[in-house]
């Protein structure tokens, strides 16, 4: 395992091309032209001082690198891998911060993000999912010309592994593949030994198409740790049968599971597998790096109540993504108006958090009273329930929390990032 | 209003500058670099032969030009004004047509969603929103300096007004409000006498800077005709109200109403208010456009039982957005997991509906049994409910009707635009 460590920095290649920031997007500051990164940092544009247009989604730099450390030093305590999804962000500049700071490689969801990522610099792609269609396999097919660039994506049938077996033995490409494990009532991966003897089968035709690299699992589609240990469990004996039948064609093979809820579970089963074949773990976290004050703060929680590292680490992840909006309208005395919507943020685990209420001209935000909560969000505008007397008015700035990063970085193609003055430092852009 | 009928025309400039889509997008096919519209087109990419990368969201020119004819055809036999809302599909190709089809101006719900709009050749914006915050003002006071841009907003408060006026006349700029009617329980807009009066108060301070143009509402917070019919009617009177007091600084005073589930009602209601005073009636549709086959087919069934013009029309709207996803999985006899996620549809007012199954090879694509439904979704995947012997297979495609227009949009930057043989024959680019 020493070695892939080792090598992992030659997986970061930069992006030596500069990133032009158009001018129509929404929560940047006044721009007449494109501009780039430097240019903008250069414009000084503070929140405080309303150089955002808002609504906007900013990151807080503090907390971002918080976050990269903390998850980092974990990883590390346990001698293992982490791959982070990187469909949370899809933002190669966070990309290359979490190679930078010591990640394995990149977790993505599709071709398309997968490409993304290459053309941003990274060299190593776990792609978490089956890859199926023509021009998605055409997409990785161009990716693997360059030699450098190593990729894994996931088979589970023996239809599927006849689509990919066909097309890159055209193609006289060899495409690195885990055998994904499901479970009843779960997502995509194989549920019994009959699924297992097809897709074996069917990839042998293809030997020379298809390497068979290792065993992976999402245990993310379970909700209780007794079922999930017991999953992990299967795909450690998994990979022990496909090592003791020889069908490995990598040494070390790759063992990766791990959502952000329960990624300290995975890190315990699988650091402590022993199969009498080298095994290199590899977890796929995403949503540490900005975490939130909903979800993921509840499943972190857990995280650090039940897991002897995490616990001794000392403090958690923190929130570093927030959403900023103006009252707009306060047309009933308990009812505030703020103008950022669906449109904005993610509402499927929760609405955004009122956090902080900033006065433009005041000296710094204060913390919103723990009344104010959003009660509806339509496509564009926000209902903040308050009480009388709360003095906050039109034109007054809400910093929100959120819960679920991916669903509001999508809504975002420029984040800036703050630092602790609010001051924009840098922006990232976003691929979706 | 015939004159503001003739000179529509004026206000639409079609940007001249070429558009070029970047390669980094998913949906579309292979693409080394970026490709201008034309060269696209001319690389004619086909759905059914894989040319495009799935999942894709494509939307169908016949029926969009139906869409469009239909909502024309409607707004005139009333002999009233359409400004389709643009926050739908936020495709300045798309609003180009809606002017081109005869459409009065665009109506957005942000200050960067009106610039997007400017930069794009429209001439006539109405923001039915409220503006707020130094950035926004100054990006709409940017645009202001373009003497034949012709804007509006909204102001429901005697702080709001203050601020605006505060701004714009220190801009030497006269800004275009309408004043917003509400409701309660409802969105913005002034509830009682006692607020408009403060708010008249405040905007006569700044009479240089803040021209009353009319009424607004949106009558979408409400679910019960009766009550909608009362509120419109409530808003005639206010504008009777305003005309008597001399407020108005424009003739005819603009009245506006509608989102796109009673804007027959408000067709209705509104082209026959009569308060001695010429009035320009603006109604504000944004989904009719692509309309869907969830809560604005709903919608639009209850307008052509009970609006007497609709239902004379020979056809009612049609699904002219639809998704593409591939088969990725088929783990249980009843489950098939698709490409297709949070991250790439609606999914606040209904799933996606399987509408279309294709193989690669067939002829064309057939209709799905009626029982293959989404279940779920999470942000990457979709388990759709299949019956075993279904016939499914990993690989094949299935296309997906929608509900909810405006939030399937912002998850996309390109739509292939498809003729009726499902060749690519336009793209077009969303500024969300």
């Amino acid at each position: 395992m020493a070695k892939h460590q080792a090598d992992h920095a030659e997986k970061v290649e930069m992006n030596v091309s500069e990133i032009i920031l158009g001018s129509l997007n929404k929560g940047l500051g006044a721009m007449d032209s494109p501009l780039s990164v430097p240019q903008i940092v250069d414009q000084r544009w503070n929140l405080l001082h309303e150089d955002l247009s808002l609504p906007t989604a900013v990151l807080y730099e503090e907390k971002l690198a918080h976050n990269l450390a903390w998850m980092q030093q974990f990883i590390q305590a346990y001698g293992i891998n982490l791959a982070p999804h990187g469909k949370t962000t899809m933002a190669p500049a966070l990309f290359t911060r979490q190679l930078q700071t010591g990640a394995w490689g990149i977790t993505l969801a599709t071709a398309h993000q997968s490409r993304v990522a290459y053309e941003h610099g990274v060299r190593r792609v776990l792609m978490a999912n089956q890859l199926v269609g023509k021009q998605n396999m055409e997409i990785v097919s161009r990716l693997l010309r360059d030699q450098k660039f190593e990729f894994y994506c996931l088979v589970d049938s023996a239809q599927q592994a006849s689509h990919l077996g066909e097309f890159f033995s055209a193609h006289d490409q060899r495409l690195n593949v885990l055998i994904e494990l499901g479970v009843d009532g779960g997502r995509a991966g194989i549920r019994n030994p009959q699924q297992l003897q097809e897709m074996l089968a069917a990839i042998h035709q293809w030997r020379d198409a298809i390497a068979i690299c290792g065993v992976e699992l999402y245990e993310g589609v379970l909700q209780d740790e007794t079922a999930i240990r017991t999953f992990l469990n299967q795909a450690v004996e998994l990979a022990a049968k496909l090592a003791k039948g020889n069908h490995f064609d990598r040494n070390p093979a790759i063992l990766s599971g791990a959502g952000s809820s329960w990624y300290d579970v995975v890190a315990e089963v699988f650091s402590a597998a022993d199969i009498a074949y080298p095994l290199e773990v590899v977890l796929r976290p995403g949503c540490y790096l900005t975490h939130d004050v909903g979800v993921y703060r509840q499943a972190q929680e857990k995280i650090l109540s039940r897991n002897p590292i995490a616990r001794k680490m000392h403090s958690g992840l923190l929130p570093a993504l927030q959403l900023w909006a103006y009252v707009q309208s306060i047309p009933e005395k308990d009812k505030a108006i703020l103008t950022l919507g669906k449109r904005d943020a993610a509402f499927d685990a929760g609405l955004p958090t009122p956090s902080l209420h900033y006065r433009p001209g005041q000296a710094a935000p204060r913390a919103c009273p723990s009344h104010w909560e959003l009660i509806r969000m339509m496509d564009q505008h926000a209902f903040m329930k308050i009480s009388e007397g709360d003095g906050v008015r039109v034109g007054d700035m809400i910093g929100l929390d959120i819960s679920h990063p991916c669903l509001t970085f999508d809504k975002w193609r420029y984040l800036p990032v703050l630092d602790s003055n609010f001051q924009v430092i840098d922006v990232v852009q976003t691929f979706f």
